[in-house]
């Protein structure tokens, strides 16, 4: 019988080829008119440079990494039985980072491509436009899942060694949380100089071209939410592979391969799934979108139990799978209704925008808090439920039935991605469209096509953090496991133990200072960006008039956003390195195991909290805008305009790398796992 | 030889005393003019008003919850052996929800004769000026440590019983949380609803008696900063003592007593303290207030030290003490960093509010993120330091020595409270004077009074944060040492047991979600006073103007805040009751013991993040009301008063009552426990 893995590899390049068929797809369509590919040109170029300039810096971060594993891990390079060992982790590393990469490029670049077609073809129906901002977005969740799996299965099929995923997973990781802390800081500066001098001072339109920060806005767009998603949910998939495959390969069997199948049964349905989301006229193109989830999921639960039947695995593996799978989706509906416009918590926001901004943002902070609470349950009752259903196979098998649900739930990954994306593609589409001076009609398709990626985007985010917490929930197991593993005795987190509990109260406070780090960046960032943008006001004659042929200088704006977001993006991730190996070497691998934990509680209800109040300040501010409590202008849209302006940095910046930051924490805590028992001092 | 314990019910009959002989001082001096008296009498019968129907709506829980411990604990009354152990449970809950209650009366009772008095002296200098506000405030902390510590002695010297000192503990906890709750929803109400119609929307300024909520704010300092403040303290102080009695108990001979002993020395080393803070004219008076503080550390090191050679105690016991009453400062003194108005904190911050509002909330709300690593550290550091130090004695002496850390923190609680009560007082003084229409000179004296209160009082707030901190990770040790001795088997709180694991994520979204529910009560309440507020300004004529013989109807304002804060206080703290005892109920104890350290953790992250926070942006925009970056009226000050303002529910209603929380949420899980070991579903 052929190997069943081999799905997996078969899989990732039937993914990548169906991602090159897509962009060819894409390129064919339409591209509009010379203003309109003027600006698609500028938001392309910029969105390139930033990625080349960002890739360049990490380089050096990557290799600096690369040596520091060649010479230490998983033996110091002196005392090795096994120099090749050192080198395959090191270059695993190198790999995962280099996948990544290639990953966050790949889908960027139709992205780009995409917008602009989108918007072209908005002007015969959202059903000639919706499919091209669907499909292009899609394309970064079949990079996600093609460079993962193959890199994975290239990595497996090669050395059988969970050790090399756990580096190309860390590579990965590490990559992500820099694209993600990068593109964040981006897009947030380029935001916040538009609208706050664009939009308050001189009282323009979003996307209006004589504001010189809206090229670098649509660009932060795809560098933050494309790329940086693309990543995010990169680095989780990889990661809680890697969590299934080392808690397996201790247990033995056929536990090693059975992600792979899983994986690859979960491309063919996310592939069939992004295949069949398509819009009809006057069709709501959020209720497909969710249409496409619910098909992916469902395809994948039966694709899945016939594989387990015909495969002979164990039922119960399955029911694990089923169960991070539904959570998952749960977890990503209610994070909708703590966001969506139409419902309580938005409206009450926004009414109590009357009062007064500080009323505004006390009310919409409240109920992120509140929207921290259903998320943290389901993610503690998928836990422990696919604990329960797999513990009774033996020793060891209820945390592995723990990696299996996350694992379940990152599955449909591809959809999820491609839904997420879809968002930042329909926004710069109609930025497009404005700037290119489409008529009304055709923007109203793009701004519903934008509203439904809103949507959409609060969903994916919530299965996003969800996946994320049931991660590193299996990433401490592993930790946990290896460490017994190499020690030969127990190891008990236990909590009454009080290196446990400082490492613990250490951790927590983790995620709260990284947080702070990346959104101090985005202030001081946003500082230089608004003067710059008053500058220009100020210095070039005409502009401010709209008089034909004066254009901002976009180029600078584009460069602010990027230089700042180089300079800001290494302190607080290495500083999250730092302190966790400052935990191991100092405190020993129980305060570690309790560091991880902290971080895990608070990082989760960070990310919950900022995101979700972070997407109820925006649409509150959109209810607004909607002609409801005196429209745009009034007291009430002032009011929600400082709402929205606090969210950014929460919802995109900040939020959305903590998923991030936890499992690099987990990681790093894995791959310096062996030093940390050789040279801990407690 | 005399039993050494003893020296705690005299102590506490001696601070009693002070106390009177305090009040008594204060009544003598001076009552100011009658215009001031007119005011200051308002105050005090608004507080009355409200403290006594708070207490009457409290009382029905309080009954309520004693018939349920009569019924059901330590043992269901059908199965009891002995219906006095109910009996006596009952009586000591319901005796500590009564010693809380008559202190959190007594202290704010002689607040609202100082102010006045205070206020009247200012016009004769500071020196004559400060030692009424601040023995006036010393009464709050004399009052703590008499009441306390009688009824634990009483307790302990009738039953000798450590699970009626539980009982005890229960019930002046709940009542804290009530107080604490109910105070702050009752402040915040006020004070927002008479900036933002008063100073924002008819430019009054603070204090103007033309306000119609000046009174409310003014009342609202001394229930919520004066009552409520003593009261969590109280809570905390009762907790720690319960704590160790606990652990002391388990492991016999003079550790039970030992508590007592150290809380006796340092109500002396308070006591000494207390007298010892004295103002000449030209002195700074908060560096006066830090070296009451210094004084009483090193008066109670020396003391407790001196009696540890006396009676022959191990000398490790004093080393925890020392490290946690030396974490306690440092904590303290390091949350001052990040809220002084001449730090860097403070100034960036007022800083950013020249780029809008936004920005000045980006800014505060990241220092306060960072401000919360350096306690979590700390508390930390000083568990297990005080448990390396005592472990060594033989099992059960590691956690022992947390307890003593915390009540060693907890020791100075008496010039802590009084330090803290100096605050509102100040401030209410400054009130009375603008409102009784003293001269300029006057109301600068007092202006100095109340900034070195603020500062004053984000050192003992961080005090307060860590003393919290510890006493919980304590009141965690008795609550599994307690399940150990009634189940005769080891309990191990594994974070990879999923149970532990679940329970860990649901505690950690708790403090979350009671601080939503404050906030958005305080939301609330504040549209309803604002509402009043414009009626008043609309409908009473001559009002804004100031017409001879005008008043605005002060009345109205305090019964809407009273109102409204009953009706807010009771959901927040039942749902944070019940869902505790529905996770031990439902998935038992080892997930009753995540549950409770997830509470702990980000209990404390979001305690420091919203009170530093919170003071920052206040101190940022009196940095720019001092002048800077525009002064008063300018944009960045537009931009400062809506920080503040975001502000003032975090640091005034939900960062302070989290303390009070966690430490409630531990003690039902204790009190509860028998129960809870019997009837759990898992």
């Amino acid at each position: 019988m052929v190997e069943a893995w081999l799905i997996a590899p078969i899989m990732a390049v039937v993914s990548i080829l169906a991602g090159f068929y897509i962009h060819d797809f894409v390129k064919k369509q339409d591209a509009g008119t010379e203003k309109m590919q003027f600006v698609a040109g500028a938001i392309k170029e910029g969105a390139r440079a930033f990625l080349n300039r960002m890739y360049k810096t990490l380089a050096y971060f990557v290799i600096g990494m690369a040596i520091v594993l060649l010479v230490f891990l998983p033996v110091p390079i002196w005392s090795t039985p096994n120099i090749m060992d050192n080198i395959v982790l090191a270059v695993g590393y190198v790999f995962g980072s280099i996948c990544s990469g290639i990953a966050g490029w790949m889908g960027m670049d139709v992205a780009t491509d995409a917008n602009l077609r989108a918007a072209s073809a908005a002007r015969k129906g959202i059903s000639k436009s919706f499919p091209i901002a669907f499909r292009g977005g899609a394309v970064m969740g079949t990079s996600v899942i093609g460079l993962a799996l193959l890199g994975v299965s290239i990595i497996y099929g090669l050395t059988g060694d969970p050790n090399v995923i756990l580096g190309f997973s860390f590579g990965a990781s590490a990559l992500a949380l820099f694209a993600k802390a990068g593109g964040g800081i981006f897009t947030k500066t380029a935001d916040i100089g538009a609208d706050l001098v664009g939009k308050v001072e001189f009282d323009l339109d979003e996307d209006d071209p004589r504001n010189p920060a809206v090229i670098a806005d649509n660009v932060g767009d795809n560098v933050g939410d494309v790329a940086g998603m693309g990543a995010d949910l990169f680095d989780s998939y990889v990661a809680s592979m890697m969590a299934v495959t080392v808690l397996g390969s201790v247990l033995g069997g056929y536990l090693v391969e059975l992600p792979l199948v899983y994986a690859g049964l979960g491309a063919i349905a996310s592939l069939i799934g992004i295949f069949a989301v398509n819009v009809k006229e006057g069709q709501d193109p959020g209720v497909v979108l969710n249409r496409g989830t619910y098909v992916t999921v469902g395809l994948f639960l039966v694709l899945s139990y016939a594989a387990n039947m015909m495969l002979g695995y164990n039922i119960r593996f399955w029911y694990a799978a089923a169960v991070g799978l539904i959570a998952g989706v749960i977890i990503g509906f209610t994070g909708d209704y703590f966001t969506d416009i139409n419902k309580t918590p938005a409206k009450l926001t926004a009414e109590s925008s009357v009062t007064g901004a500080a009323v505004n943002i006390i009310t919409g902070f409240s109920y992120g808090l509140y929207s921290t609470f259903p998320p943290m349950v389901g993610v503690g009752l998928a836990a422990w439920i696919s604990y329960v259903v797999t513990a009774p196979l033996g020793p060891g098998y209820g945390v592995y039935g723990i990696g299996i649900a996350a694992f379940g739930m990152l599955s449909i990954v591809g959809i999820v991605v491609a839904n997420d994306s879809f968002g930042p593609i329909g926004d710069n589409a109609k930025g497009i469209a404005e700037q290119g001076g489409l008529d009304h009609e055709t923007i109203h398709i793009l701004d519903k096509m934008d509203a439904a990626g809103n949507t959409s985007k609060a969903i994916t985010k919530g299965f996003a953090i969800g996946a994320a917490g049931l991660t590193v929930i299996s990433i401490l197991a592993t930790f946990k496991e290896v460490a017994e593993v190499t020690l030969g005795t127990e190891v008990i987190f236990d909590l009454m133990n009080p290196l446990v509990m400082l490492g613990a109260l250490i951790g927590v406070a983790m995620p709260a200072v990284f947080s702070a780090q990346l959104m101090l960046g985005v202030g001081r960032n946003a500082e230089r960006m608004i003067e710059e943008v008053r500058r220009q006001f100020r210095e070039i004659p005409g502009l401010i008039e709209g008089k034909e042929g004066v254009r901002p200088e976009y180029g600078k704006c584009v460069d602010i956003a990027t230089a700042g977001a180089l300079k800001e993006l290494l302190p607080a991730t290495v500083t999250a390195i730092v302190v966790t190996l400052l935990v191991g070497f100092i405190f020993g691998i129980e305060a570690l195991g309790g560091y991880l934990a902290g971080c895990i509680f608070s990082g989760l209800v960070f990310a919950l909290l900022m995101s979700n109040a972070g997407g109820l300040w925006d649409n509150a501010k959109k209810y607004v805008e909607d002609g409801h409590l005196g429209g745009k202008g009034s007291d009430a849209h002032h009011a929600a305009v400082i709402g929205d302006t606090v969210g950014d940095p929460f919802k995109d910046t900040a939020g959305p790398s903590l998923n991030t930051l936890i499992t690099v924490i987990g990681l790093v805590a894995n791959v310096f796992l062996p030093l940390i028992l050789m040279y801990a001092i407690f």
